[in-house]
């Protein structure tokens, strides 16, 4: 385990991380972008339970933190259509274990 | 990438993770019980910035999902430890993937 031991210095980098990805929509957002560019409604369906209000509250901090990319399409009526940055992208390793730790943490605590 | 494709099946896992570790406490107060088990006010120094109201708060919330261990020794006075379980050290490799990232993203946004 590189973080094992408890490093102050670990510390700073893992809340750096938690504080870009606070609060439980951001991952799954970036989850739901990591399968293609999306508009604000496909978006809105696929993060079960997001209110419009908090989706555009995320997605305006995830830009800031270029995890994602808002790009505004000139057609009748224009689309605006989000996608994943690399640097978003670089995030699947997070994602990967998440997924398979809440995995583990299903069966353990839900005997799913 | 395992999640890649945004399968809402691995969505449902990557929820429950982010449900059981809401927040940006629960896996600092993790990460700095994997050096040893702590006292809470060991603990409330170690996690810079968290309020004695809340730590209190996550200890609990992290003894129900079976992450820590709360024991009462019989001294003079008791004395409180918490642990890590082994189930809160098979988050290790969540950790160091944040902590991976944390480092990542530093540079890249803060130019550090």
């Amino acid at each position: 385990m590189l973080t094992r031991g408890g490093c102050p210095k670990n510390m700073l980098s893992i809340r750096d991380a938690l504080e870009a990805l606070e609060g439980k929509w951001k991952l799954l957002i970036l989850f739901s972008l990591s399968s293609g560019p999306k508009r604000f409604k496909e978006l809105s369906k696929e993060v079960n339970g997001i209110t419009d209000k908090i989706l555009s509250k995320e997605l305006k901090n995830l830009e800031i933190n270029k995890l994602i990319k808002r790009e505004v399409y000139d057609t009748f009526p224009p689309a605006v259509i989000y996608s994943i940055t690399p640097h978003g992208m670089s995030l699947e390793k997070v994602m990967d274990e998440l997924h398979l730790w809440g995995l583990s943490h299903r069966k353990k605590i839900m005997g799913k």
